[in-house]
């Protein structure tokens, strides 16, 4: 039989270069692949399937809707499921918090959502420059791009005007005092950079390598924008909907961005869906200034409103937060990471193993690839991908977490042996 | 009952704010809204629904895929749902029409694949320049909406770096010579315009008023990129997916883009999906050079594929042109029209009613207003909003079609009253 | 003798690789090469030498100023020299006219003055647009290459960020409307194309091949202008300076741009020079906004100010105009215009002989070589460098004049030849 | 009498709010004011003084040419006077240096050159970027505005493209290690930043606030530069031509700078000037890619010849260190210096005293208006103008200097007073 990816889908394609398998089914956290395997998931969709594979709760919900022939396509129109998907998001995550938070649908991609929010900011000061931060990543539009600190994705010589990238603050050895550094730009008159209208930041840079932002970090950067009138974006893309151990990941600091992103886990089934959540008083909007066909997919409204109600029922949060620590002491705990020799990154259930120090150039590619020969899928991530990425399902089952990270450490050790430390 | 999309949702909202039920439910090309009505949609999701709203042969194949716990999201891995896809937009496609294009997923929006494959033209062509066309509508992200001429979308002072916008060849009164100025311009060394990467096009403006590009222009559109060695790229988001009566726009010209692009209803059911058709010599994406979470959604490729299967069973062209030609006979016995009082434009099943002559302002949306108060749903679009879209699903019934021009015209005659002209 | 400049200047230079004498010293309208020849010129210095190669009157003033040790150098303080200029323009060109312009001095080049007044333009409007023409030549600085129409100078991809280019409107063969094509640009909301802070253009095209722009379609550019709230930026550095019979190239048409831009000739001996004259409401710059160390070359005052004088004591306007119809005349009388093989364009002093219809690549140039050979200097310059410039001093005597016209008849006759017509 | 200045001199002018007589005749560091007043010159026309006011030597050469007829303006033809101005450049400078420059003549401005070479370095690399210092000073035209950190110099939100700003290393308390910064950016995929085609910098920020780098650091940037095959680009226009003591001022550091640019001083007189000194492997000009009318200013040429004799003849850079140390010497014991109460910097005969640590808004140039009562002309620059910059031309008579660093002292002491301490 001819191979139809081989023979007409695009080279850019990627992921399926590593995972080599064609994928049939999913349930829960594995995956079943038409060569007979099952795969366990540490991928999750890239952070969109914090569900799981085909939620059993959600899937009921979306399944009715489909049968009584609810609308799949609404545009910005009112529809019931934007309604229930509105009312569940106002009702479970807004008001709990006592965030006043106006909501901006937008066209289904999280990086569509990062350009109304970068053009919002924009047209509210009244200025046209953005800080972001070196290790970040915002999508792939020309927008998100601009923003977006990895290098290779670029289009040689893209235009990227009126964008200043500040070295990130991570908990790793660099020690660059970002907040510091920004105020000194602010302050002098003498310092080339315009004041922005808005800095965007994730709160753990998944795409940099799991760095990841400490409380006093992100108080502080809420302060320097308080003080010096400038829009703060939380891109909570992949690592809000409850990756962290509470719905949005800045929550620990209690600071409130002015802005934040939502996309990926937040259509709860892994659909496309993104969300702006604006402070009320920056909704100055006009009618229709930011459209885009694919903003009311009233399948992802319907799942997405199930997950809310399913995250409650179950107190995900609570289970999150317990086996993120489980995953840190078992990584803790692995020789290579005793000896200093490997490190660890994360909160909540995402974490990264950083194989840097080891200085063999696609080491973690290579680790990745022998757990997948053993059926489990983990990503790469990070400068040179030199960082594996453990993310899956927030609602894994603890036996198959257990499992995944045994051959994780297994693959570690058979890849980089005694010899060659 | 408070309301919670005007207490929460974001001032950007706009189709709203004229069709103002709140709907429930839609089959074929009826929708039904929570006041009791039941609309006949000439909207189609802005093009996204040319099949219908729950196409009942579609709809089977998704609940299926559903049902088995198919897989919902893949980012690029390879999937029995993609490659049911890919098979069989070759075999009813591509293969039929000896189209050697290449596809690539892109971000599930439309303008996330407008604004790969600039990239892609600018990457292979090292130019960074672009020309577009007065009237164009591309998308909302910083890229497409470069090349997008609705000034309004824009924020103030938005970089457009590169970008060229041309007068576009319409069947209207105006006759601006588009083809022979852009040869003068690039024959011009002292022009100030530097030779693009690519000039992007669509066959039919449908934003900038449902503006037709006639054959024999495009045919010498085709001519001039392969004498100066630009790409040509035709965005058939709108009106490809046999809108005009053939799957591609561009097929009566005989022509073949460079790069073509497709959304909207692609997918089939009106779920998120674009898919960026190149040709194979210009697939140089290196692995993951473009990406996107959603490029991956499993359900828009299976409705997506049965959408194919569809439309080649029931033999959905010759349909679409013979209901094309029954708009067009119906519009051409309009008073009004035949008085030239107000004129219209279109090809296959979309048509312009334009009323510009009328000079008076927000009468196009006078008129919608008054047809959706007689329960039909039809959108404005084009210069200072004063051109009326009939756009429905190409399955519509024709008994239903015919009573959606009826609204039309009754209103047309309400609003416009004979006093007035 | 080693060849110093072969040996160390730059590439870069030009007009030394045609004109291979080298030059000892001028007076009036002729140069003397050190290989014995003495050349008359018909290039003067580019235009900055409207008032001929040291000029008596001129030049006892600047040395008189040097002897008593005058200031030489005088950023932007107040100076006797400053003053005499200011004085003497207010007195011959400002109050006669009744211009309430405000004089800014820049940085001793034409485009750093044109940089200065995009600059005030768009701080005034708050847009960042600019129109500019097809065949336009503004300077090779950033901004004003930015508006600069002759790609080949550019760097490949420089950043052209917010200018539009217009055809201009010639008195040749060329009829495209400009000014009802920029209308209809800005009164349609799909043109791509926002409203611009200024329009600035010449006269009369030099660099884009001696194209003139008559009288009533510059009454229409004021027009359009004053309508839509635009700034009408006049760049007369080339063409000013009483070149075409009135010391500002637009008197003949009456209108009064809102800014002009004067270089060249202005400091009366070719010495580095310029200024912008700003109606006086335009005038909000901030104390030091544009600045530049050589706004304040003192000798350019004194030099600039005795040539003010001069001009009007020799009535230099009239002689100008009286001279111009004669090399019209001898111009329409050569046979290869009178069978329109070859066509003239031009207006007082400066006129075009356009080579293009002869289609034989070189040839303007070739016609050049042969009148340096002849002791002539004549620049080509226009599209694809077609046409012969002659741009004599303003003073020539008449017999030289005239002998230079008969070199360019003779070197005509020669390199075109019967045969090849 | 009228004040034809308030009158009709654009509000643009600043030098001459503060240094309010009017200006008549000048003699080496005397300047002559309208008032009665002789001032003692600690300001050489921006620098471009170095040789003092009508340097006898040098005039006499200059005079002796003008009263021949010498050819004032030569566009970039050969000729008698740049021929001249090669060779001493050639004899004096780049041969006994052994360097193989070759002499690109620039717009007369500082910035033209500025901007020439930042089109050379884009062109030579392929790459658009371009690394800046904080406090860097460039000029205004577009081009190198976009490098210059002074933020109240430019428009509002002027494209900014492709330049990237680090903050600078002085010899003050700041302490940023910016070459081990800009290794970490470029050795970083993920910064965000991609590599430039240049740096450019000044040995010593004189409108930074006279920010001195030290050979050291030098040595690392133009090792950085090699590592990463980046064109290094001094700018030398204020601090070289033999301020700092040796004709360049990166001399010391041993350094060569691939592409050198040189303005004020270089014409000898104060006359404008400018020339690019490149590489001769970087010479890939085309001919006439970068030109300007005023790049053949022969006055400019004969009196730059001669101020290169002239330096040679009385040795003028033993001189300079000798008069530099002086200078140093005597602030060092001013009181205020001695209790570090204020700061001095600079080397060879620019020095600055910065008063930032007396937290008095407005307080240098306080100080700068009590020197100007006294008779003494100095600018103040900086960070919000706290430093008052030593800055006479390098032929002052001792006697002369010293009178006016006692002025200086007596003008701190009375507006610091000891009360505010």
């Amino acid at each position: 039989m001819i191979d139809i990816f081989q023979s007409i889908e695009s080279e850019v394609r990627s992921y399926c270069r590593d995972f080599t398998d064609i994928f049939i089914s999913a349930k829960d956290s594995t995956i079943v692949g038409e060569s007979g395997g099952n795969y366990i998931d540490f991928f999750a969709g890239a952070g969109s399937l914090n569900y799981g594979h085909n939620n059993a709760y959600i899937k009921e919900k979306l399944v009715d809707y489909i049968l009584k022939d609810g609308i799949t396509q609404g545009l910005d129109l009112k529809t019931e499921a934007k309604r229930y998907f509105l009312q569940s998001l106002n009702d479970y995550i807004l008001s709990p918090r006592a965030f006043e938070y106006k909501v901006q649908f937008c066209g289904s991609t999280g990086t569509d959502a990062v350009e109304a929010s970068l053009k919002l900011a924009k047209k509210i000061k009244g200025r046209q420059g953005i800080f972001a931060f070196m290790g970040s990543y915002h999508g792939m539009t020309l927008g998100s791009m601009s923003v977006t600190s990895n290098i290779q994705k670029r289009v040689k010589d893209s235009p990227i005007s009126g964008v200043t990238f500040i070295p990130f603050k991570t908990n790793g050895t660099y020690s660059f005092d970002s907040i510091t550094y920004i105020e000194s730009i602010l302050n002098d008159d003498h310092s080339g950079i315009e004041k922005p209208a808005a800095i965007i930041f994730e709160t753990i840079q998944a795409e940099g390598g799991i760095n990841v932002a400490s409380s006093g970090w992100l108080v502080r950067l809420r302060n320097l924008c308080d003080i010096h009138d400038i829009i703060l974006i939380c891109d909570d893309i992949q690592v809000g909907c409850g990756r962290t151990g509470s719905f949005f990941s800045f929550e620990l600091s209690k600071i409130v961005p002015d802005i934040v992103i939502l996309s990926k886990s937040i259509s709860g089934l892994g659909l496309p869906m993104s969300i702006v959540l604006l402070k009320k008083e920056l909704d100055i909007w006009k009618p229709g200034e930011h459209t885009g066909t694919f903003r009311g997919c009233q399948f992802s409204f319907v799942a997405g409103a199930a997950a809310l109600e399913y995250r409650n029922i179950i107190d995900l949060d609570s289970r999150t937060k317990e086996k993120g620590e489980f995953i840190q002491q078992y990584l803790l705990n692995i020789e290579l990471v005793k000896t200093e020799i490997i490190t660890i990154r994360g909160q909540g259930m995402i974490w990264g193993i950083d194989l840097t120090k080891i200085n063999r150039p696609g080491l973690a590619r290579q680790v990745s690839k022998r757990c997948f020969e053993k059926k489990l899928i983990i990503e790469v991530t990070g400068r040179n991908d030199m960082v594996l990425k453990i993310m899956p399902p927030l609602t894994i089952d603890k036996m198959l977490l257990l499992q995944g990270l045994e051959i994780i450490n297994d693959s570690l050790s058979n890849c980089i042996g005694m010899d060659s430390l």
